[in-house]
């Protein structure tokens, strides 16, 4: 999917909702464990209960690999059913040197290898350019780079500051923006402190920003909209507990949606309030 | 597998030879290529001509992902057959908030959910503590933490400084020690320059270092061993294309075998050297 498509998607279905696919099969409701598997009719369940609100979704790799063979087999047949409106996003935070971050490129690009073809995947920085660059050699698909994460652990390197008082997070973006652009690189900014998005904007003013963190908790959200948005937007948002464990009941489905309503009415909102709809 | 039985295997086999499972499906034999699974013959043919020569394998899992499903029933089976007796590394640097890490640890550690059960897990650093230490939960099992890589890429992050002088991989290998020990945690430093070896040392001198890009090269593990080489050996190096790639034709587990023994010699010999056997 081109960012021209991606705002296109966000502008017709007014929200710039990302659902997190993170399908835990010990928290699934009960009755779908006598299924053959489990976890993709759970993933069928809720893409189609919401998937005319969000413009993403964001498949979490380590619940699949946790399961083996058999989870990535639930991967590859949940790939299959994303709709092809939706930007879908491999949430697999690689990286490695050149000749192995191909491999893993062509994990999630290359569907005549792999069985998969996802329009992004997250991509953890610490070994530098050729860890990246592979990625970005996939006409069409995007590399999400991680900068600033919403975890407690977050502040233990990504803080490191220079003698300059510049941060390892900012550093990465910059040195990070050099070998891409806005049509194939975004970055994945916490929401834990929205403050935090005036920094992330000095040196991404246009990209897109990946965004875990926000939850059914309102508040934040606004937050994120007043620092991080821009003109185009620029900014998915993703919730995953908050929708799909929204009850472990047989109406897990329906009340996804109705949580998924709920943050699409407020994302609308914000879209209106500057001026993007 | 604990750090006395590793250090064991090494004084018995006389090696710190860690053998590189990068197994490419386009670079392995062609008399192999009409196997039901070309990549376990592969791996299984390299392992028999190795296993008395190398304490450890190191399949790297993006050579496996990359054919999906397919891919991971060739890992789960190479890992079957891994002798007892070798260390296992699973090289995948994950890493991802705390309740991810622990789905990750659970599909490398626990082989009654993912069907596999390395003996260590190679981890990238960026997302901090709560993304290290669920590897660190699993009694007997390792985290092998990015430090300093031997790629060209290495020096775009790692070598950022703070006002101290203080580098980021100084930094990661300083505050990873507080939460784990010597029994439960090593880290990857590349080969490239024997001398970094030093400047890791001040900051984890008991520590085993896995050590990727010694090749079929040989002046560059006498650099290691005289600048990293600790009292219990302290390095597993690895070697990957100089061995496993060593022949394209019908001889290719032969030709394997030679030039294991040819880095095992040179092992046995700075072992020596340094009064470890």
């Amino acid at each position: 999917m081109t960012r021209q498509e991606l705002i296109n998607q966000i502008k017709e279905k007014r929200s710039f909702l990302c659902v997190g696919l993170d399908t835990d099969i010990t928290k699934i409701p009960e009755h779908l464990q006598e299924e053959e598997d489990p976890i993709f009719a759970f993933n069928k369940a809720i893409i189609e209960a919401t998937e005319d609100l969000c413009v993403a979704y964001k498949p979490n790799i380590a619940f699949y690999e946790s399961y083996g063979v058999r989870g990535w087999h639930a991967l590859q047949k949940t790939w299959q059913i994303l709709p092809k409106h939706c930007f879908s996003i491999a949430d697999a935070k690689r990286g490695d040197i050149g000749n192995t971050s191909k491999m893993y490129a062509q994990a999630f690009f290359d569907r005549t290898v792999s069985g998969m073809s996802f329009d992004s995947i997250t991509i953890a920085p610490y070994m530098g350019k050729d860890s990246v660059t592979p990625f970005l050699d996939f006409e069409g698909k995007w590399a999400i780079v991680l900068a600033l994460t919403s975890n407690e652990g977050s502040k233990d390197f990504q803080n490191f500051t220079n003698h300059e008082g510049k941060q390892l997070f900012e550093e990465v973006i910059d040195k990070v923006n050099q070998w891409g652009d806005t049509e194939n690189l975004m970055y994945v900014v916490g929401a834990t402190r929205g403050e935090a998005f005036l920094e992330i904007r000095k040196h991404a003013p246009d990209h897109f920003l990946l965004v875990p963190g926000v939850g059914a908790q309102g508040g934040s959200l606004q937050e994120v909209c007043k620092y991080g948005m821009n003109k185009d937007c620029g900014l998915l948002v993703n919730s995953t507990r908050g929708i799909i464990y929204a009850s472990s009941g047989k109406d897990f489905a329906e009340r996804a949606r109705e949580e998924a309503i709920l943050l699409r009415n407020e994302m609308e909102r914000e879209l209106i309030h500057h001026g993007i709809i």
